[in-house]
């Protein structure tokens, strides 16, 4: 079967044998892909990854120990979790230590004809959410987790730094959640996408408020957005960290005490929250799809998913 | 009067004026007071400071607005609020944008034979507070704090990092909440006064437990206390950050964003938490004073408030 391989900053194609199911485990056939951030940082070498990427994914399962899945539609979380250890025991596999990763820790993605999971990760798809929606699951999970995470009372306005693709997705849920948004962009484009469903837009190119917002999401990707959301936080406001950096940031930490500022490291979500909004139609999430391309041109994939102004770029079998 | 004047990082010692009191204020002669690390901060050039500092004190009311507080005993709140902006309305005006600071931002002091207050700020003692117990009002008040921002639940145990002053008092004020507190320093003389309350305490010199705890308290007062702390705790888990550092530290955020950790800055806190906990004596603060020095020898007593091992200096008039 065709799979990508990422291996010293170069994407390839490799014509590997397709994968064996152990017992628990679906074996599932790929229907559509969206490269993430994540997967270009793999790329760069961050992780020391080599091997098969790819996390965001619609399958059809192909053989699994449930007769019932055989050749059903599913998305699935990507964590590998153990379900022994105390995480497990509390439902936050995704915190699990023991776990592996699709597509990113020692578990090969969902870039390639077939590949793995256990039947428990599995969400099966209402026929009503098509392939281009349901591909945006686990991104908007991870938008989603903010809600889970901080009690964020009703109707209080919420900003929002970064119009990328985490960005969007966030500022969209909080929309459809009914907070008011203020999104905080480079990029006229993307922003008219999330204006389009009610969300306020700035063009972030003149100065930030200061001290303006009791809650700031910072999604920007970059090592300039935490400090950004610090500022614009308001003393005992609370600023939620999307902005995966890698190496140290330096941040000046005597206003987030005398301020009294929460900060809330945040990362993967639930799919049982992206799933209904998914269903209604409730994100455009279709308005942020740049391209598509075939698995076997992932390698152009990749390279226009790494430009700058790109929103989703889909990887079909 | 006897004032202590601070000054291009020299403590000195000036005969001014008796101040005079604005309407709304209480002229307040000094009884006992508590050399705080802010003050030795504010020696060292920090908020580009010069004049009367001293913020942790313990008055009789001379003059007064209010007949009946005329000869009553004090301590008081620090932070001048403006009283109609919004965060005063919300009963925070430790977060009044308008705030001046006893000591510390544009308000005379309280190492000196007078100084002034709102009346508004002053809390009259109990005859069973003792003055030696009740300077220490202001820094209990600070570690009480984290109960009022945190909804840490019965019974959980909380790593806290330093045995400096702050640190002693959070985990003794801990410890008196019936948590179970693990309290690591460098100090095994700061320590015992700890684990003679109860607290579990450990010499930090050897390497600090891994993803070990829910809750850790960075009281370290340096800028490794928070890497410290956020390599100390669980997945979901909280740091608290009393450290007030100066300029940036460099914390890894890839980190805190994975895990999902909550970092919540904390500063001053409500005298009305701290002041019964000290006429119980629920705390032995007294156990925590080092030495006691006249006004008039204020320079001394900052010189060994500044000295490693020191814990709390007195000023007495």
């Amino acid at each position: 079967m065709l799979a990508v391989h990422l291996e010293g900053g170069a994407v390839s194609l490799r014509d590997v044998p397709i994968p064996k199911r152990p017992p628990g485990f679906a074996l599932l056939k790929l229907l559509v892909a969206g490269i993430c951030n994540t997967d270009l940082e793999l790329l760069r070498g961050y992780y020391g990854f080599s091997g098969t990427p790819g996390h965001e994914f619609v399958a059809q399962v192909a053989e699994a120990g449930t007769p019932a899945l055989i050749g059903k539609r599913v998305v699935g979380e990507i964590n590998l979790a153990c379900c022994h250890c105390d995480w497990c025991r509390k439902g936050l596999g995704r915190h699990c230590p023991n776990r592996t990763v699709l597509g990113i820790v020692n578990h090969p993605g969902a870039f390639a004809e077939y590949f793995t999971l256990p039947e428990r990760n599995l969400n099966v798809l209402p026929d009503t959410t098509p392939n281009d929606r349901a591909v945006f699951t686990e991104p908007l999970a991870a938008a989603c987790e903010i809600l889970d995470q901080a009690n964020i009372p009703c109707g209080e306005t919420i900003a929002v730094l970064g119009d990328g693709k985490l960005g969007l997705l966030i500022a969209l849920v909080l929309n459809a959640h009914g907070y008011k948004v203020h999104l905080f962009g480079r990029h006229e484009e993307k922003l008219r996408i999330a204006a389009e469903s009610g969300v306020q837009t700035r063009l972030a190119n003149a100065a930030l408020p200061t001290a303006g917002y009791d809650w700031v999401v910072d999604a920007t990707g970059n090592s300039e957005g935490l400090r950004a959301a610090a500022a614009m936080v308001r003393p005992r406001g609370t600023v939620i960290m999307k902005s995966t950096v890698h190496g140290t940031v330096g941040i000046d930490t005597a206003p987030i005490i005398v301020n009294e500022i929460t900060l809330i490291g945040s990362r993967c979500g639930r799919f049982e929250c992206a799933l209904p909004l998914l269903d209604h139609a409730l994100i455009p999430v279709e308005s942020m799809i740049s391209a598509r391309y075939p698995l076997a041109e992932a390698p152009e994939a990749f390279d226009l998913a790494g430009r700058k102004g790109t929103l989703k770029v889909l990887l079909t079998a």
